[in-house]
């Protein structure tokens, strides 16, 4: 392979390209900072899954809270998978990019009234519900609407993903889901319930996991509570295992991949018969994008060298919030290499990229491309320190094509500016 | 002093107020989660500020950062107060407000040329530039637009503010400003600039800071400077010794006040001559602030009491970032006590509010109040999980007026929908 960081980003003649565009020639029609994705690398993905498990009767939800740019959603329904909805704006979005009610999941351990009564209208495949109290409503909102409802159980097989503790989610302590010593009895009661149909059972032990071992331990935990249900005359539909298969974010990192999780769980799985569904987010859009920013100031500070550019944590929040690596390449290869600590311009401690790094040379105007930075970059973006936020680029081989425009003060300030308005008018 | 938290929020019959409204009647007409202010709070300490340093010439500068509601904003420069930015988007919004340029002064170690150069064109006060590299290009872009500009430099005193290392700024690890033995040199090149006024000096410590020590030994190191600078016959104008005063975030925290600040600052500054500006943020909006939420369900997972709430991490980023703490009351007393995670309703474990704490026994549907969220609250806000960003409700006496409106799905989807029209129909 080329140098880089992958086969979608990588050096041609000392410059990166993504697919067959030199990022420069982005940035500079573009403006920085901005995300860019490459498409052949969301399609590859997304082949690599579909191939993964095509010997099982499975359907692929991806999982919109890691990306739901509509042009990135639009691929993947484009692709027919399903969607893994958390919220009523991603209920919103998954029908804007056309997907099928009958593809869509929807978990959450807080899911409004409103939120409820919305999906029931849509008439969604299924309620990955995560408390008694939620069925008891579904039942109630569901009768209101008479409308019967789909539900899975969310179970909390109390395992240890080995990730981050706030990406954690199958660990009892947690806030999600129903211990699953105490499931069988809130399944007694679920299927008593007039107005909804239990059809499946979901687990979600975490997010960006880099081993098989905690997959295959929750779904053999949570088959036999399936085999006990099955005892009682509980006959379920579907068996939801989540997601949570990590990505590179360093140049070494070794994920497992979707064929790793393929042979580890469809053997369990089928000993249910259950139709599978399964939740990646993060593995079908992490290392398809990269923030590509520019360098607005170097500066020394004794023995400390800064590379200061235009992105911030308001752009990007995973080195904050979770002290995340990212791998952070030089859009033009320098010769020289410097150890410096790459930081945004907020006002800020915590808003840096990287801290005591060893990268090129750059100065001020080169452009840096942040990697692995599809998942959970743009969906977690603010507008802090009143920073619009940023352009989502896709290419696909040698075309680009701007897939959200780049925020402007009008529209950021719009709401609170009809607000001032009206009072000053009182 | 009535039960509460202060004398803006407090219990009367047991139903908590702001000002002289029953939260929970603003409730039922804005719906949930909203951002409340109480504009006597704002006002109150506005007069705290300006009665403590009356004694001598100070500009006091509001920190937009911490709260940029245009409706805020108003207040403060209804009280002639002038106005600390770190953007270009804030700038936009000082104009939007109503601030004479003369009262603003901008800091950012990132600033762009777009930035700039508005700047540059607005004429503000002053730029509190934090770098070598920041004056050469101020210098070259006044000469391009034919204009003067005024700068201080930002100096890093080394101190340690003994705060979250987020938000320390004045250590010479961090990105913030020129290390103080360095700035002569720097004063010495930057006042042979053309284009260039120099006419201040700026030191920022950091934020929510719980004693006065740091202040005194960081303005006493910053003073030494101008007294050298003097000597050089390089006369300075302005004193700016930052923001950062902390404040209450549980019923029993003591923060300096503005007469402690202005005790322990001014003697040291009158020796200097100049004229101090200070930039308090938090300070001036953070207590005024609650973030009001409504219990969505109740949930029991062997000895862990959870009340999930329908506000999240995307509308108060503090706890899940800083392991910050905010003080939560319920809306309605309660008589009883129970021990619970007080959680959002997003699928991260980092997404909660209080962990195991004591709280009234609330049920499906009662409101509660998180204090002191009046500042980094609503700006760091994002639409994580397609989430809309929360109302902001501002009350005065017995009235309550709506200062942004809760989002809706459109107006968070419009700039992606826009896009993909166009990818579709190309």
């Amino acid at each position: 392979m080329e140098e880089g960081f992958s086969r979608y980003f990588y050096y041609r003649e000392n410059q990166l390209f993504c697919e067959n565009i030199p990022i420069k020639e982005i940035a500079s029609k573009v403006g920085t900072p901005f995300y860019l994705y490459s498409k052949q690398a969301i399609l590859d993905r997304i082949d690599q899954y579909k191939k993964a498990f095509e010997e099982y009767n499975t359907l692929i939800c991806y999982a919109a809270k890691a990306n739901s740019n509509l042009s990135i959603l639009k691929i993947f329904e484009e692709n027919d998978l399903g969607l893994d909805i958390v919220s009523g704006g991603e209920l919103y979005k998954a029908k804007k990019a056309g997907f099928p009610s009958n593809k869509i999941v929807y978990a959450g351990v807080g899911k409004t009234d409103f939120e409820l009564e919305y999906a029931i209208r849509e008439n969604i495949l299924s309620f990955n519900v995560e408390s008694e109290m939620e069925i008891d409503v579904l039942d109630e909102l569901a009768e209101k609407l008479n409308k019967t409802v789909r539900i899975s159980i969310r179970v909390n097989p109390d395992v240890d993903p080995k990730t981050h503790p706030y990406i954690s989610t199958g660990l009892r302590k947690s806030k999600f889901g129903i211990d699953i010593d105490e499931a069988l009895n809130v399944y007694r009661k679920a299927v008593k319930k007039k107005n909804i149909d239990v059809i499946g059972i979901h687990c979600h032990i975490g997010s960006q996991i880099m081993e098989i071992s905690p997959y295959v331990e929750a779904v053999e935990k949570t088959a036999e509570l399936v085999f006990r249900l099955k005892k009682e005359g509980i006959e379920l539909q579907h068996f939801d295992i989540g997601g949570g298969i990590g990505i590179r974010y360093r140049p070494e990192d070794n994920p497992p991949t979707p064929e790793d999780l393929a042979k580890a769980v469809i053997p369990i799985v089928r000993t249910t018969g259950l139709r599978l569904i399964i939740e990646p987010g993060r593995s079908l859009i992490g290392e398809a994008g990269a923030l590509i920013t520019q360098v607005v100031f170097l500066k020394n500070k004794g023995d400390k060298h800064f590379i200061i550019v235009d992105s911030g944590m308001n752009d990007l929040l995973r080195p904050a919030m979770y002290n995340a690596y990212h791998h952070i390449l030089s859009v033009e290869k320098k010769e020289r290499k410097v150890v410096a600590d790459i930081v945004g311009p907020i006002c800020e401690t915590g808003d840096f990229f990287a801290l005591d790094r060893e990268i090129d040379d750059v100065q001020r105007k080169d452009y840096l491309a942040v990697m692995s930075a599809g998942a959970y970059g743009s969906s977690m973006s603010s507008n802090y320190n009143v920073r619009p936020r940023a352009a989502e680029v896709l290419v696909s081989d040698n075309s680009f094509y701007l897939i959200k425009e780049r925020e402007d003060y009008s529209y950021i300030t719009k709401l609170e500016e009809d607000a001032m308005a009206s009072l000053i008018t009182e």
